[in-house]
């Protein structure tokens, strides 16, 4: 791959409250990882067609004295930004099809009424293949670079997914969902422990095998406490041992839903907690994804944080099935690490901003009455710094990529994406009416020949911080130009 | 106009719970008003191509023999189908450019802070042009057909907003706020209570003027009590009577933030409730649009109810602004009028789709507690259904034009969308990476032909029950084909 330089604005979380916004920016990438950043107080995104790239190049003192192939130059367009790629932290695409469909379930009746019978589906290998194409599709076209995937119980299908992933080059992890308690439909289960052990040590063997290069990786998945016998959470939490010195990831959900936590109390009585179920069978690992998280004691948190487990918020999905509401910042203030998860289909958008914005609404939901007696208040607010934050360097760190994807340095990859949004036009004069009638973004796009497009309206007056907000609020798939994994253009408009 | 015959699938909301799905329905419209509807078993939507039109015509009894213009013939393609033009009962057009920007503020402080600085500035007209077709155009081409808009606190200004209403063909209300308080800053408020009155008329009268028709008229707008001196109140109060006979319209906020009901507390403690200073002002009548309502008493709503007002529910700015969360089945088991509101810009989104499906999302927070001492429980659920009568039927209640528009029924006008979405391809093979590589729609697109793109995937073993879900939860502008009012196309994609 020749050398890349991404000339323009680009902006990334420095801390948790904090975007570094740099206008003007220039980003070498050589092999797929930052070699150099270059904040200069010159404006080369607007000279596109003035400035030769050979005079460019001598300014950034790159070497063309040797053989070296040219490098691309990539430079950014008016109110467009290079932004880290969206991560997002727990994701079912086994469960896309279902996006929207709820009714008014909460978590246990809707898994057996939606979710079961359609995974269970998805033992049709053609079946599995449009629906794990198109979910990884519409994740990379979102903006997500990083995802942690369920597929199914299935082995087979579960390798598909894999193989779609390394075809599409979306970083990511697939688990194949451990579950052979009696409480999983007969239809739809592992046989045994033994067969679910062997089962997942298949699908992370086949992840090994099938991507020398590590981005497409197998995880431990038991689906969740009650699904599992205690015979497999204790194979899994071997596996899981077993798999320390190459980093290998555990996945699981964790105090969604009240009735959900009553359910474990009763079939786990010799634990104290949720928590400690997974603990107990040594699930509960420096490299374990605890998805929700919602209804977590005190104590819980505290056993949780002093393992160093990550939490997925899943604010969409948590609306959706009236889960509740979590306490973002409490689990911030304990440090507890915490990224966003989109939970298709839970939640009912594959986009990990739908799920920052909504984590920024939940917060302020949490925050409405006031300050209460738990300390719940004004700080309660998770603002739109934050929320990316979340949806990038937070991910990656719930993920065991901290250093390596979530933000725009030297020596991480390039995971990125650009982001860009349309000006509305002055010429506004209606004319006419009827058949035919042109609608603003569509004259607009005529004349700009751009293709952009979306919700995302610049008046030309706004900050960068306002013009980051209003994506954060308005942006859809349509915002999101182009992405990279690992250097490598995997989706452009 | 000719007949027009529209030709394929129909939903529309029966009741609060029913929906009715008619797959093939042929609805005729003469003169922008729904003359006559059949429920047919054929399949019409099929046939595009193999039905000659004068066998169709004659089928339906179409009279041909005098000099009648032949009518025009709309047929509904595959996954598509007409649905009555959502509506919209609360919506600040003034306040679009600030869609998405609020911080962590709440309403009083958010008012200060971004709002009536960028209400003041649409005194210049250019600025006020841009910013109002802007935003019409956007919510027709979410779907929005009818809308109550909130302008600005000058006159001239809001004439504008009228101007670009009648040129793109919404049907809508429009008021200027009148706002005289000394809690309003200097810089934008009404000098007098004479000139709040005077402005006001004239601002309804230019409406009259302009559009002989009634499709769009101007509407009484106290912004809220403690913008408003009593005597303000008072004049309004008298305007509004005089303006009985013409259905002259009334709207305002009530009890959106716990901070706003302490202040009006403070502002008027002759008074023992907030509705109560509407109803001694005789603000509170059968034809007040209140948006808000979060924090009313039960004494509040019954007074409510006796004076028939409606309630605009705005789910999405209600959260953006951590206002509270509305128990909507309270007022809809009291019998209360109740619509949808974008509340744009506390809400961050113009479509009304987004209110309906917060209102769904909202309804399970309220939920989530169980069953409480003050009943509320899962019946506070709002379902898909619910939501989506709530965003046409209940609003026309809410904006007195019910029987008007809000079904599809013989006498009402034709304002009505076409909604439609995609099928997921089966041909999903991965072909590299890289440059170049085309997404599932784009790819989709091509092959098909089709215009629509957007979230909502149909894999094709939907129910129509599902695919209107759906639409609910995915649906964006994207979905939204076709908008007529009054029988005239006002847009299409």
């Amino acid at each position: 791959m020749p050398k890349a330089y991404y000339i323009g604005t680009f902006i990334h979380s420095l801390s948790l409250t904090t975007l570094e916004i740099v206008e003007h920016g220039i980003i070498c990438v050589s092999n797929g990882v930052i070699k150099s950043i270059h904040r200069v107080g010159k404006d080369y995104s607007e000279s596109d067609s003035t400035l030769p790239p050979s005079v460019l190049l001598q300014t950034l003192g790159h070497d063309d004295s040797n053989n070296t192939p040219p490098p691309t130059i990539h430079i950014t367009p008016k109110n467009h930004f290079l932004f880290p790629g969206l991560i997002d932290t727990h994701i079912h695409a086994s469960q896309y099809p279902n996006l929207g469909l709820f009714g008014k379930t909460t978590l246990l009746d809707w898994l057996n009424k939606y979710t079961f019978p359609l995974e269970a589906s998805l033992a049709d290998p053609v079946r599995a293949k449009r629906v794990y194409s198109h979910c990884v599709r519409r994740s990379l076209q979102n903006g997500t670079t990083t995802a942690a995937y369920y597929a199914t119980q299935s082995a087979r299908s579960t390798n598909i997914l894999t193989d779609v992933l390394i075809s599409l080059g979306q970083r990511g992890f697939v688990g194949r969902c451990a579950m052979d308690s009696d409480l999983q439909p007969e239809w739809y289960r592992d046989m045994s422990p033994e067969a679910a052990e062997e089962d997942t040590s298949a699908c992370v063997a086949y992840c090994k095998k099938a991507d020398q290069s590590g981005r497409v990786r197998g995880v431990v998945t038991p689906r969740f406490a009650p699904s599992c016998t205690r015979e497999t959470l204790c194979r899994l939490g071997r596996l899981l041992a077993a798999g320390e010195q190459e980093g290998l990831l555990c996945q699981t959900h964790i105090s969604e839903n009240k009735s959900e936590v009553e359910l474990v109390k009763e079939l786990f009585p010799e634990c104290s907690s949720y928590a400690q179920v997974y603990d107990v069978y040594n699930l509960l690992t420096p490299r374990t994804v605890l998805a929700h998280a919602i209804h977590l004691t005190e104590e819980e948190i505290t056993l949780v944080k002093s393992r160093g487990s990550g939490i997925s918020h899943c604010p969409v999905s948590n609306m959706a099935l009236g889960s509740g509401n979590l306490w973002v910042r409490r689990l911030l203030d304990e440090g507890v690490k915490v990224g966003l998860g989109t939970d298709v289909s839970g939640g009912y958008d594959v986009n990990v901003l739908e799920a920052a914005r909504m984590a920024c609404l939940v917060s302020r939901s949490v925050a409405e009455g006031g300050v209460t007696e738990d300390g719940k208040g004004e700080d309660s607010k998770i603002s739109v710094e934050e929320a990316l934050w979340l949806a990038t360097r937070g991910g990656a760190e719930v993920l065991g990529l901290e250093g390596k994807v979530g933000g725009l340095e030297v020596g991480m990859v390039w995971d990125a994406i650009l982001v860009g949004a349309d000006e509305v036009p002055f010429d506004h004069t209606p004319n006419g009416r009827g058949n035919g009638v042109k609608m603003p973004t569509e004259a607009h796009h005529e004349g700009k020949k751009s293709k952009i497009g979306g919700k995302v309206d610049f008046f030309g007056w706004e900050s960068w911080e306002e013009k980051v907000a209003k994506w954060l609020y308005s942006g859809d798939d349509r915002n999101i130009r182009s992405v990279w994994v690992g250097g490598e253009l995997v989706f452009q408009k």
